[in-house]
């Protein structure tokens, strides 16, 4: 039975999961790097970027949880480009000709395109669909794999709150943003349908885990 | 030099230091006691309520550290009665005739009235100024020892803001309560200001402490 979930999705103390204004200079507003800091001294990351070395503890343990069993990912039109890349028909995505999703990915926009195939297994297919609908084209898609819901922080609380998601992986950096997009809003009582477990790392981030109960 | 604290003061994953509504019959609103469930299995709480045991880790050494050098605490309004208190001559705080503060205890309230001495040391005195103001009287009558911000969120975050706290002791509780009083509001870079630490530990809470840079 395949899964739907969420990995590696960095906010601060306060919900945020990007600052703003986003645009092309600045994806993630007046948040800056701060959110991934934890990820850039990984393994996990270095061998993304072909580098040498990096962490192997539990913020490398969990970052490569990203990947494994995954053969689809959904993302929203923020992740997928700043602010008005509808209307530049060559935007392929911030992440080259070779993006690290590596299997159909699916962005949800008003304004579909046709797909777009990159290297390295990465094709982006673009739905005008909500998330209940994109998650059961996506789950065709994976096969016996598992999909994983990439962001924003909105697809992230709206697909949670449908009910889609069975596992959610938050990384919480120890920075108080004040503004942008919230992962929370929505989510009263998340506890009733979720298991939750808050694991610190000497990095400085708390890694927060919600498994669904069965 | 008499420092500014604020210790064990709980908050939900989205920040929220209460429920609502709040009334006499739920102080938490719809939190309930779910906030402070952490603190009930520690040797801390028991001996407040003489009771044997209780556990000695994280929890209870940084629950421990409430009392410890404390010459008076400041507290809001909605800490000290529910609403429409000052309606009743006779209210005298939820905490019966010996309350947990043992030190002047200074209540913001816009309908200040005559101070109330309590049994075990605490002497409500009622207040109606800034958090500095308040400060200002705290630390006189403080003496030597250090000034506690008891909460609520409203007040902690006040005191924050204005430049007034130097450490900061929040416990943040695997539960998303969605409303209520946000203790984030208005903080936005308070990592400019503080160092930040992050603790985990086996009761599911993560201890979240801010230590002012000198």
């Amino acid at each position: 039975m395949s899964h739907v979930r969420v990995h590696n999705f960095a906010i601060s103390l306060d919900g945020y999961g990007s600052g703003e204004p986003q645009s092309r200079e600045e994806p993630f507003g007046h948040a800056g790097e701060r959110l991934h800091e934890w990820m850039f001294t990984t393994r996990f990351w270095n061998e993304m970027h072909d580098d040498p070395g990096g962490s192997e503890g539990a913020d490398n343990a969990l970052a490569i949880r990203h990947g494994q069993g995954i053969g689809a990912e959904i993302m929203g039109s923020n992740k997928f480009g700043p602010p008005g890349w509808q209307d530049d028909p060559d935007w392929k995505g911030w992440w080259g000709p070779n993006p690290p999703f590596h299997t159909p990915t699916f962005v949800l926009t008003h304004r579909p395109r046709e797909p777009i195939e990159m290297e390295g297994g990465t094709t982006f297919h673009f739905l005008d669909a909500s998330p209940a609908e994109a998650v059961e084209q996506a789950k065709a898609a994976a096969g016996d794999l598992d999909v994983r819901i990439g962001g924003g922080a909105t697809v992230i609380r709206d697909a949670i709150a449908a009910g889609l998601v069975d596992h959610v992986h938050l990384v919480q950096v120890p920075i108080v943003l004040g503004r942008g997009s919230n992962v929370w809003e929505g989510l009263e009582a998340l506890e009733d349908g979720y298991d939750i477990e808050a694991t610190s790392t000497s990095s400085g981030v708390t890694h927060l885990t919600f498994t669904r109960r069965r």
